[in-house]
């Protein structure tokens, strides 16, 4: 299969290339290298059956050059942060709604069917049902992020419904590991680094979150992939939440952060429930729909955090801290 | 109050203004007059406290002179198709999505702090609850214009939570009476006027559908705004399902169009539960939100037909229908 992945450079989207080349598809990378590391597709650019076309999804020529020939395309290219959102009230517009729409379009120019798309939690906002399941009261959105993601999901689906596509919409919790560049992992290593003896923490401490290790989120993303392009009564539509059955406080990913650094900070709270504006103070999706094709996540939140803590630790001058 | 009202010279933009300057407003009108009709502001423009501004809400410049010293804005502009949304992609995610973004990004600039906007009820997809409330389950998209609207209350939604604004968000069915343009009964019309003595019907005619006379739905937003704005802990975010109590189906609605014109033709079908790709086979809202403030329509479905076939007959030449 030849497979288009945007934001391939990425934390999720390099370990996505890793994996479909290793199981032996040809794969094209597209990134404009904003946050993606090209470091990241170290091993991918020596395959020959990976090229890395670099550009903007803004750029419809250089997105319909890279779309030539594609059957699937996993779409993970996205300015994926949802606390600045409104220092910069276009970015999520452009990068997440336009961008999606852009690849829709050029799908249908070049004659591509399938899509996965990395949708997020986000968009439930603040629901009143937990775990959340992909079918919960109608949602109202809280932040710039996920309303670019809803309304880039919903672009799918009518691009789905419109044009004969068929779409994989998946709705992430956090997403942890290998190559994380951001989140509040990065942040509290970040603060430990330049001051080992105070951590400042957004919030109350006792906000409710889930997180999913990396490997886990692929996992799902080619199991649902590979189930649905063999069930041919697929529905065009089918969306799926990935995380894990539970969650943490933030206080307790902290616990497992300072235990692995052997570091007692002072700890000194901004208060309120929420971290930041469209912070969710507890996100716990329910997953039993992706459970039901058989997977489950390997790690467990603390498993997954513990695995980016070292990540970070390894890979990370102290020297970029905040100082 | 001073208001800018969007898609001022549009069918129920029009009857937005002439409410608002008959409650002794100061209406600032806005529009492309790309579908709108400037002989529907007549009177308006007659009044001192109107003034119009020709322009597109795709540009920033324009709609900021607009702008200018506004209390609401009442968001009526749109791209208000459904059928051909897939001849032309791009058009709802433009006129619909990116100039609502437009809208709220000046306001944000100019300190407006309040919005009414007019989505739809065709952001429920094909609902599976019936009569459908706000709150139904996460729908799935059918439409690129039901699309482009859900992407569009995101973004309001965002807004309001991000930048402490307000929002009263309306899911209209679709809207009948004077000064109507588009639509089954325009397009029956415009048939039964070329050839009397037979009408083609896109579906199987049993499509149940519901519809609601334009001064009640501008009733039911100006009763909301009131009754919001004087409730001063009034959630950020209010949205309301605009419609009646009933439906009808495809064949009622033809009925009552050709008693009124003394016409018994011919029908034959398209055939299938839906008219159009996007087509909704079953449109019913749950009002009782709207009811809830003291609301309620004051024409049935068809009187609200019959107010619309009497409008067209008396206002359009035969020799506009489509021969």
């Amino acid at each position: 299969m030849r497979v288009l992945v945007t934001g391939a450079a990425g934390f999720i989207g390099s370990h996505m290339v890793d994996r479909l080349l290793a199981a032996g598809n040809s794969v094209i990378g597209f990134d404009n290298l904003s946050t993606g590391q090209i470091r990241f597709l170290q091993a991918a650019l020596a395959n020959s059956k990976f090229v890395l076309h670099e550009g903007e999804l803004l750029d419809r020529p250089t997105l319909t050059q890279a779309m030539q020939g594609i059957d699937l395309v996993v779409h993970l290219a996205a300015n994926a942060d949802v606390r600045f959102g409104t220092q910069h009230p276009r970015k999520d517009l452009d990068q997440n709604a336009i961008a999606t729409w852009n690849v829709l379009e050029t799908m249908r120019e070049q004659g591509c069917r399938r899509i996965a798309f990395s949708s997020t939690g986000s968009i439930y906002g603040e629901p009143e049902v937990f775990p959340t399941p992909e079918t919960c009261p109608f949602p109202i959105q809280t932040s710039l992020y996920g309303a670019s993601k809803l309304a880039a999901e919903g672009l799918i689906q009518a691009y789905c419904e419109g044009f004969g596509m068929q779409a994989c919409i998946f709705r992430f919790v956090s997403i942890l590991g290998e190559r994380y560049s951001h989140g509040h992992v990065f942040d509290f290593w970040q603060q430990l680094s330049a001051h080992p003896g105070h951590l400042r923490v957004l919030g109350d401490g006792h906000q409710k979150k889930s997180y999913l290790y990396v490997q886990d989120c692929i996992d799902a993303i080619l199991l649902a992939l590979d189930r649905i392009d063999n069930n041919r009564n697929g529905k065009n539509v089918n969306i799926f939440n990935l995380g894990t059955d539970e969650y943490c406080e933030v206080n307790d990913s902290i616990g497992w952060i300072c235990d692995y650094l052997g570091l007692h900070p002072e700890i000194t709270y901004s208060g309120g429930i929420r971290g930041w504006v469209g912070d969710s103070p507890f996100i716990l999706l329910d997953c039993s729909k992706m459970r039901s094709l058989g997977w489950r996540p390997k790690l467990s939140i603390r498993e997954a955090v513990l695995a980016t803590i070292k990540y970070i630790s390894s890979h990370f001058e102290e020297n970029h801290a905040d100082r």
